[in-house]
């Protein structure tokens, strides 16, 4: 009989979600030493990480999973992550913030505001590029959502050209010719050593400077003096930051008053308990039927 | 060989384009009374319209034709009115501003300018139901667009059903039931009689408290009073309104200060010339071979 340990701010909320799917054999313990199998948020993991001597499966309620990542952690035991549950939510937000920016919707409040009747011109992204730097389960479903509204799609990708709907693939010193046809770049990518500050000064120069940039990976990807300069000087039109390299971003952090610069908390995509555990489940019919598990994470790489 | 008069603000971008498609055997014209074809903008032509003594068809550069419907006025040409090429752009316009309600971007921006590092949760358009009030072609591709956010689709028409993506037809007397179940309403009807105050008091009192209106149709389709006190009393969540009755709106109307009111001048689909001049070739092809046009406007009907 498996021995499952939650660790979760919402340990109620999951435990309800778990109780009624009557896993076959699956009993809930609250003992690290005990348990088979640990269902969490990597932070809560991380804590209890030297205890777990029982553990085989950890299935992490995130997508990031860095904080388990330290090479001086173990990494005997077979870690998934939360994925495939991320798209809708990461493509309502990117969608929601281009199409903000085309439509001026910030600039028409003003206007109001002002008892402005200003006809000013919309944007419209029929016809715009969209460039996404990572192309996992996020960038594909991103990239589906673009060519329905008529977007072009290019990726940028270290090697996998896995999506259909993207219609131009990038990878390595490419990344200068990707950036320069872009009017929108999207940064979905993890926290990796590979992914450390790749939108660097460089790339900032190489973007159109109506270019916007988003970020919804994790913010080690962003050199963000580069970015505020590229910003202060026009060189992009705007950048949406839903992460930063420090969480929750320091008071005296220059993002705050950045101008053209959007910083939304680290909020574009919530895991929602039923989605997580629906994922859980999948995974622990596999696991005691001994098949592979589903989003296996590889410690060498990172995600 | 067919006399050509173009009426708009844009005539010189409209000539431009036109010329280089070389129509076969098309001159442009000048003088009203000559001209046995009529491109134009609605109230430029109702200005002429007891010139036209030649005109035999007259293509609308707007959706909106209400200037040329007035009882008095002659109607014994074809009209043909815009259609089509508004759907892309109008369902830009709804999906940006519903994703902005859900993902809360004004109350964000509002932290980031009191420098609170807050998470509070978004919303999602998946699992939510959207009601479409009209269900042309605009509104057919409101609801494809509404399918592939994962919502569910109700659409409230006189009595056609074309749309495949409308989930659940209401018509007549179901009107409340149809608004019963909403959490966004999207008004996209033409201005007839038979669209005035449409959404009225009982309508709104039937939208759930959490609902938001969105009109992109015209602005006589709402009782604006009844709309006001809706807001100011918190029976729906908010209002995105494109068009009002009075066009610009009036210095001392309320609408400018109402709670949870946002409006956008009549800016959610501009007419692009390069758009509606594909389709004035287009219907110029059929008109000269003596085929039925595309789009044609029923006098009687008003649309």
């Amino acid at each position: 009989m498996p021995k499952l340990l939650i660790l979760s701010s919402e340990i109620d909320e999951y435990t309800k979600l778990i109780q009624p799917a009557t896993l076959p054999d699956l009993e809930i313990v609250t003992d690290p030493a005990e348990c088979e199998i640990v269902f969490g948020e990597p932070r809560l993991i991380r804590d209890v990480l030297p205890n777990l001597s029982n553990a085989k499966w950890v299935q992490s309620m995130f997508a990031g999973v860095e904080a388990l990542m330290d090479p001086s952690f173990r990494n005997d035991y077979i870690l998934t992550n939360a994925r495939g549950v991320f798209g809708e939510l990461m493509t309502e937000y990117v969608f929601g913030y281009m199409l903000a920016h085309e439509k001026k919707i910030f600039e028409r409040k003003e206007a109001q505001q002002i008892k402005k009747y200003d006809r000013f011109e919309s944007g419209m992204l029929r016809g715009k590029t969209i460039g996404l730097l990572g192309v996992g389960s996020i960038g594909s479903h991103l990239a589906g959502m673009a060519k329905h509204f008529g977007m072009s799609v290019y990726g940028f990708t270290r090697s996998s050209e896995t999506s259909e709907s993207v219609d131009t693939y990038y990878h390595g010193d490419q990344i200068l010719k990707f950036a320069g046809g872009l009017d929108y770049l999207v940064c979905v990518l993890p926290r990796t050593k590979g992914t450390n500050q790749i939108v660097d000064a460089n790339l900032l120069n190489a973007l159109p400077s109506h270019a916007v940039l988003l970020n919804v990976g994790r913010g080690n990807a962003v050199d963000e003096s580069a970015l505020e300069q590229a910003l202060k000087k026009g060189k992009i039109a705007g950048a949406i930051l839903d992460v930063t390299a420090k969480e929750p971003l320091p008071e005296d952090h220059p993002f705050w008053t950045t101008p053209n610069l959007l910083l939304t908390f680290h909020t574009s995509a919530i895991s929602y308990p039923e989605d997580i555990t629906k994922l859980f489940i999948a995974n622990y019919l596999l696991y005691i039927e001994g098949k592979p598990l589903r989003y296996q994470v590889e410690f060498e790489r990172g995600y």
